[in-house]
């Protein structure tokens, strides 16, 4: 270990981004056609950072890249790209270079990876492993999609409910091969359910005669195979779990999920939570114009539908407008203040209903909250819109409708905050998805509403 | 162990949320004073689960259960709670109560929880603290907030990096005490810098002869005692650690931070920047009215000014708008078409920024990307809105107007949503923090002068 390089090395010191000397190193490689530099540059960066690396780098460089290294591209590359960005690599790599790379790889990862290919890359992928890996892999994948059948490692450690730590240590030592990362030790009944779990480092550090049973741990929990690897990721953050035991149906041991798989998924979770808010369907920066333009372009045309609507409401009051142009000027601040507030109730709303902190021992109370937070906001705010009103046009009446609109948008925008998002979990479909769209629908269409109804009763 | 509860019992069932039927439960039990029942209840649920149940009930049962609980209230129920209800909580406890509590944590969770409270109530912690815990607490709040030191146990297993493997079982096996969790065993050289380590279940499996240096994990990284914790999630989860050596600023072992911390950082992470986005500072669930209010107040008062901002630029337009309604009608669409797609934009790039995605490399090419896609939807929008004007108005010339500044405002929402966080991430400002406001300030102004400067010139 005395060659370990330096820890905090440049690359490091940029908060552990790519260094772009690095980068450009590569790419002159690459641009020379240097398989020599380019395979030394490459052996010295973690897996994760050459995949940044061919992320980072434009299609046609990324191409050349891949096939200059042929053969040397690692597995755990691929298991750590992004899914465009692999399933490109995978589609430029020689099919030799394939099946050694994914030879190379755990069962759980090669999952990871096939599932989101194509059939024939698939059948290609699947031939190209040895029978146990292929049996293992074709099992995994008869689980759903983001199950944790299909997250979890085979591989797992497990002895009887019944033996000793002396027994446990005997055969550890004597096993031919254990997991790459292992941090319990599973005890399984004779029917082969897990019923308990004891750490390496208790193992380790109690007496040969001791019973496992008297030592196990009390954050013991079982997942069933078929369970959604977000409600994984979740128990894992909630009750502080390292690795836990996955059963099938008929409660048997069928492998584990450790604390790093789940953690990858609750990061994933919350970057989908982020770009479904957004209206971002998916994306990632490797993307290119046309794959960017087309995820965008849905969440645009439900935005450009609802804002029709809000002209739609506007349209009514055309009369009234052109009879008190100072109206066109004002209603956008209605609009989107009623917006802005409805988007931070939601957001709120829909981080609480993910981190299980809104359920039904509390939604009226927050629902109460949220509107009186909007009346509270909403008269502040009115105050201040009140006097622009009066001190901007000189119309006292003016100020009135304003600030009597910034309340009544205020109110509803808080409520719509919550109780969208809050139908949507319980209708199972996912908060994040569409509460945005859904309600500045209706700020637009209440804030224009109540301003400019309230102007034509009141000011004409 | 055969006295486990059943593993998917109804609370499990429900994605692991509270049960309402046990939060009615210990509600009544509270309602009745009825200190058995409560603790019979309590005693079942895990501490993290009783830390939600005290979040979601209101705040004066809160207070009457922490009342009842007194002395049985567990220390690592503290531990999880949100940081407003947990000083609620504390303030509520008897002072023995809490002093006892307090002693039955490891001191990085003592620490956890005393750097959110008052000088007095960290007096009264630190003084009800064994000599040793209170000198541990005391040296890791040396270090700044958010940082390494704070976050590492200081209780590490670490051995001379020249031992075999069966002097290291040896050893851990007639150790007194070893820290509650630990996967590796770390390797220091004399001067106590850590230089790499051997997973425990690699040493379980290895001869005793083997020397420890020739087993050690290619994945060894060590973390400065004054890096910032989000780093430190972030490097777990690239890296796939499960845990890291920490070292002071001579590089000697002072800590270990575990992957289970650096999840729960990853994940707060993600809560602030998702708050962030929608321009809510922080805020749970167990907020009252008063506090959430104060929360949004400032960026909706933000918003007021960017509104503003915009209804002046409408005002310049005020003669154009009254010869011609149909432009107040139609103006709100173009504005809202560009906050969308610049959010989108924005909200890819601050994502892209706390991955490591978006980097000097790649930058320029992102920034490219991101105007042609603005271009391409602008061009598809600008004809659908082009026919609705048409066909809606009845005047070609209006059509032509919306259509170019749908193209013009969603071209500069891309720039804007790429640019502003990019620059804000160089300045050393949270670029979750305020892109939105400036962004949609941009599309909001640049959308209504492109729409009404355009009307006035090709429409009158």
């Amino acid at each position: 270990m005395t060659e370990t390089p330096p820890l905090r090395d440049e690359r490091e010191e940029a908060d552990y981004a790519l260094d772009s000397g690095i980068v450009q190193a590569v790419l002159e490689a690459v641009e020379r056609g240097d398989r020599q530099a380019l395979s030394s540059l490459l052996d010295g960066m973690h897996p994760a950072d050459i995949a940044d690396l061919l992320e980072q780098i434009s299609d046609s460089d990324r191409a050349r890249l891949v096939e200059l290294c042929g053969r040397d591209l690692d597995g755990e590359i691929l298991s750590e790209l992004d899914e465009g960005v692999r399933e490109d690599v995978i589609g430029t790599m020689d099919p030799d270079a394939l099946a050694d790379a994914m030879r190379a790889l755990e069962s759980d990862d090669v999952v990871d990876i096939i599932e989101d290919l194509d059939a024939p890359q698939q059948e290609a992928i699947l031939e190209a492993l040895d029978d146990a890996d292929r049996i293992a892999v074709e099992r995994a994948m008869t689980y759903p999609e983001y199950s944790a059948g299909r997250l979890m490692q085979r591989e797992v450690v497990a002895v009887p409910e019944h033996w000793t730590v002396g027994q446990a240590i005997d055969h550890l030592r004597a096993a031919a091969s254990l997991p790459e990362q292992f941090y319990h030790l599973f005890l399984v009944n004779p029917r082969m359910e897990p019923v308990g779990y004891v750490t390496l480092g208790r193992l380790l550090s109690s007496r040969r005669e001791v019973a496992l049973k008297d030592i196990t741990e009390d954050s013991f929990r079982t997942f069933d195979a078929t369970e959604d690897e977000e409600n994984i990721a979740y128990a894992f953050n909630h009750y502080h779990l390292i690795s836990a035991p996955v059963v099938d149906a008929d409660g048997r041991l069928v492998g584990m999920i450790t604390i790093d798989d789940a953690m990858q998924v609750l990061d994933e979770e919350h970057e989908e939570d982020m770009m479904r808010l957004a209206g971002v369907g998916e994306g990632s920066m490797a993307d290119n114009v046309t794959e960017t333009t087309r995820q965008r372009f849905p969440w645009l045309a439900v935005n450009l539908a609802t804002a029709i609507l809000a002209s739609a409401v506007i349209a009514l009051f055309e009369d009234t407008i052109s009879r008190y142009v100072a109206l066109a000027v004002l209603m956008p601040i209605i609009a989107s203040m009623g917006g802005n507030a409805g988007t931070q109730s939601l957001t709120v709303a829909v981080r609480a209903l993910a981190t299980r902190d809104l359920t039904g021992s509390n939604v009226w109370r927050v629902i109460r909250r949220e509107v009186m937070v909007g009346l509270a906001n909403g008269l502040a705010f009115a105050v201040i819109m009140g006097l622009v009103g009066v001190f901007w046009f000189g119309v006292p009446m003016l100020g009135a409708v304003i600030a009597l609109a910034m309340v009544i948008n205020l109110v509803i925008a808080g409520l719509a905050g919550i109780i969208i998002p809050v139908l949507l979990d319980r209708a199972g479909v996912d908060p994040a998805l569409g509460s945005g769209a859904f309600v500045t629908t209706v700020t637009d269409v209440v804030g224009f509403f109540a301003f400019l109804g309230l102007a034509s009763w009141l000011l004409l």
